[in-house]
């Protein structure tokens, strides 16, 4: 129990066996079954069988259970943008940036998604939260691509494009599972499609 | 001071000359003086000469000073896009989306346009607010041209290529002026353009 250690954001961590994977299942049960905003933190932790000190130590807040990571996700993207050879297009970058998270893609994410999306869905709130969270990452990926000299509305349109397929690929890995970035790569590919389509039709 | 009118929205309201030009202004001031969060609805009135109850005949509260309006753009959106004969190609259906918003471009609301988006820029709620905007034209555009038979992804990309027009095209009409359907054709042909350009490069 005197074992501690740093996690990913420099908070110091009391070593509890799979603490975190608890208090995201004992959350995202408590969600479904009584409401988000029914849902006291005290009681997940509770639910857990842990301490709301613990839950403290790996969330800030309880909406933080479903939209952790995003920060995360977003420097991944940038970083992956940033370190594209200088003479790939933006779309090359994009892909890149899509492929970059795929590491975050765990078992565990998966079989917490559909029961994640079932939350928010339900939820007006949690909607906006999600679209939001779309909005950083193409806010993100537009700044990164700027940095790389491409044209402001080249990059704002690259980034959304890939926000699209980054979607709609984790939609897809929700179903099928599989490598989040091989996904990610295929759906990209199907936004390219469309919008080849969408400049043919008149 | 006895007459009264049905506003669009179907509440009575007492006629006061200019009320709701007032109230905009008033808020818009008293926003840029002393931050959004501290302003009340009673000091907007006040300030604007106004009783809080003529406030509410206009406005559900101080957020639809800066946001109003969003559900009648989105309306003309949706009802452009089902009015577009039906062999036209989705992009042609979001220029028509984007140019019946014209008619809501009126010289009142681009003389505080400025000063509207400073507030907003100013504060982060607001800020998440106006993303959500586009967010929610995103989601209607898409939904009205699914209606018209047209596959979702090639849908979705059609509305959020359209609402990076609109989006930029109300920042340039701020700027300069002019018929905001004009403007909207031109950077939705600007957006159209970099889409092609983004093809292009590997």
């Amino acid at each position: 129990m005197g074992l501690s250690l740093v996690t990913y954001d420099g908070r110091m961590a009391r070593w509890e066996p799979d603490a975190r994977e608890r208090l995201v299942r004992a959350a995202l049960d408590l969600f479904s079954e009584q409401g988000y905003e029914n849902t006291a933190v005290a009681q997940i932790a509770e639910r857990a069988g842990l301490t709301k000190s613990t839950f403290f130590r790996h969330f800030r807040d309880k909406r933080e259970v479903l939209f952790g990571g995003q920060e995360v996700l977003a420097e991944l993207m940038v970083g992956a943008i940033a370190d594209t050879p200088a003479g790939a297009g933006p779309l090359v970058a994009v892909e890149a940036a899509l492929v970059a998270t795929a590491k975050t893609f765990t078992d565990e994410r998966r079989a917490h998604g559909p029961q994640r999306l079932a939350v928010i869905e339900g939820n007006d709130e949690l909607r906006e939260r999600a679209a939001l969270k779309m909005v950083g990452f193409a806010i993100a990926m537009t700044d990164a691509l700027k940095r790389r000299g491409v044209p402001e509305l080249e990059a704002a349109v690259a980034a959304e494009l890939g926000v699209l397929a980054f979607d709609r690929g984790y939609g897809h890995w929700l179903e099928a599972g599989g490598d989040f970035g091989e996904i990610a790569r295929r759906t990209l590919r199907d936004v390219r499609e469309a919008v080849a389509s969408l400049q043919r039709a008149e």
